[in-house]
């Protein structure tokens, strides 16, 4: 075993053995985007929250769920959340699944369908997370690059025959759309093995992929409250796929996985889907503004149907802008892989924080010399 | 594969597709305790819960934490939660873990140690989720029978020389208590092996393992909140152990696994630990009153040191007492496995509801007509 370690009753055994297993010991922690400590004042524009408050019903469910029924277990099913779900997209309990945050759906989806070295297919760049459950999963990831313009790269993905294909729709960090009769298309070529469309931006676009859902007994959708429904800080996630699916994943779920608050909050949170849509349409015109004057300032911006966009610079390295940026007390996202640093993700703030960060960024963007420009 | 399918596309392809693997469509779904209903109103001696409210100072950090900042994603490592676990337990940050639960450190600890085919062992009867956490890894369970008394099985658990080996002290649904000092001794023959001591119903017993963790870097020791912080309901776990270990376990950690109210409540529970150890002395001392009114009712219960106890008929199934019970509308656990379904787990209860209890239970014992003891 290749793991070494010192122990207090050293000599005992002159093999160390390897506490975990050895895939583990060998990889590296998804690192998701800096959360500033409690008091730091930032704007706040890195890991694609809502800037507007969650609906008021939200915050008097929570406060209404500081009873003395803390003392006992939640449902394992999330009964009221899910009820709330089924009214809210129109569909029966029995398609629906509540995860904590739609990464606890991933994972029990990667943890259902992959065993080592089984394949798990998406599109890149693309949410990092799913390398990172590759690897718990010893599975093999096969990695296709979205074509100009990121254009899903269906044929491949459909030759692939991976156990496990997944489409982020609208995609993270590049805020494209893919549109809904290709994702049909690609879960007609799949035959049988599971496509998942993770749709966590989906009420940032103009469509979505639920009306396909039940032609498809291999199509999983996911959703989170997270962005539309600012509760990030709630950790709220749905899954809705035929019954079949969610029976195998209801095998690889913790007993108890949303707590009573969490699924209160839930629940009122799809009570008032108004509230969402109001903020979804602010976030959505600061958006076109904030297309137009990153262009303006000499970024390459893709069009976006999701709460951030993707700017680039392209062949510069844009890590020293998002220090900068930090300086000025503006988070950022960089991510540091060749295909995406010379590009910053920025989620869309307020108009206020949003001018505040073109203010920041005309000068260093400004401090552009030219360079080779690498064509993707 | 074995898994057939019906499909709108029928024909495309004739072998259907496995959408999960072998092992998950083959096994059987944990099942948890009845949840009653909203408005049933039940006698809940089923899960173990605390008859007891938690902390005022809880309730009242759920209801501050239904603010704007719901929006915010949590701090992924719970810091506030931490810092009062530190404070609490005399520990340092980096040798404390937080958990959705205990249930979410075992899944994560099974997932970070087990891959196909490896060994985990723990002393049986015991909690049934290791069963299925096992299954979820494709490990190979080694059960080993607790000895006369619920005797540790030291010798055999060391022999097995497991990957990963628990000991869920006190243990469920025995309640019976193994010395710590013969955990030491498994610790120390294990020879860097990982022993996880499950300590979720460690406050309603005389002694407890942290002691000993400094000591043994494979020791990992595993608490929740649900129990003696009367916390079921909010998912509230902690996990103490030597870096190393935290670091592993963090690697197949969901990043955001505990939210932002949770964190609250934590932090606030464990700021008022003098709150739980006052129900933890109302439940020990019903407890006490409990096991000597069940023997008068013609049960064998074992001592207990915690907050529960296994009443026992030799040889006689309480499958159809659990239901009559259940008809007068008091919950009890039966589990129908030959080890134990001449046993009911009962929590204790409230002066009251044990009351009620012992004369629902009364006519239903003494209706026991000699049969052949089963002496184990």
């Amino acid at each position: 075993m290749i793991h070494k370690q010192s122990r207090p009753e050293a000599g005992r055994n002159p093999e160390a053995v390897a506490m975990f297993r050895r895939s583990i010991d060998r990889m590296a922690p998804y690192m998701p985007g800096e959360q500033p400590r409690a008091g730091e004042r930032l704007i706040k524009l890195n890991t694609n929250e809502n800037p507007y408050p969650p609906s008021p019903k939200v915050r008097r469910a929570v406060r209404s769920s500081a009873r003395d029924s803390l003392r006992l277990y939640p449902a394992p099913r999330a009964d009221q959340f899910v009820a709330a779900a089924s009214h809210a997209y129109r569909l029966p309990s029995a398609m629906i699944l509540a995860g904590n945050g739609s990464d606890e759906l991933l994972a029990m989806l990667f943890r259902a369908a992959l065993g080592r070295g089984d394949k798990v297919a998406y599109p890149v760049p693309t949410y990092s997370l799913y390398d990172t459950l590759a690897e718990v999963q010893e599975a093999r990831a096969v990695r296709i690059a979205f074509g100009a313009g990121f254009a899903l790269p269906l044929e491949r993905l459909a030759r692939a025959r991976a156990h496990l294909t997944i489409v982020c729709n609208p995609n993270s960090p590049s805020g494209s759309f893919t549109p809904v009769a290709k994702l049909a298309d690609l879960a007609r070529a799949l035959d049988g093995r599971l496509l998942v469309i993770d749709e966590a931006y989906v009420d940032f676009a103009a469509d979505n992929a639920l009306r396909i859902l039940r032609r498809h007994p291999n199509l999983v959708i996911l959703r989170t409250l997270s962005k539309s429904f600012s509760l990030a800080g709630m950790r709220l996630g749905l899954c809705f796929a035929h019954p079949r699916v969610i029976e195998a994943l209801l095998k690889v779920k913790d007993s108890y996985n949303l707590n009573r608050v969490s699924l209160a909050a839930g629940a009122a949170a799809l009570d008032d889907i108004a509230w969402m849509r109001r903020n979804v349409e602010r976030v959505k015109s600061t958006r076109a503004r904030a297309i137009a004057r990153l262009r303006r300032l000499g970024f390459e911006v893709a069009p976006s149907e999701s709460n951030f966009v993707l700017a680039r610079i392209p062949g510069r390295d844009l890590a020293p802008v998002a220090r900068l940026l930090r300086k000025s007390g503006i988070l950022v996202r960089h991510f540091a892989t060749p295909m995406l640093r010379d590009a910053l993700r920025i989620a869309i703030g307020t108009p206020v924080e949003m001018r505040t960060l073109y203010r920041a960024l005309a000068p260093l963007a400004a401090s552009n010399t030219p360079r080779p420009r690498i064509r993707r």
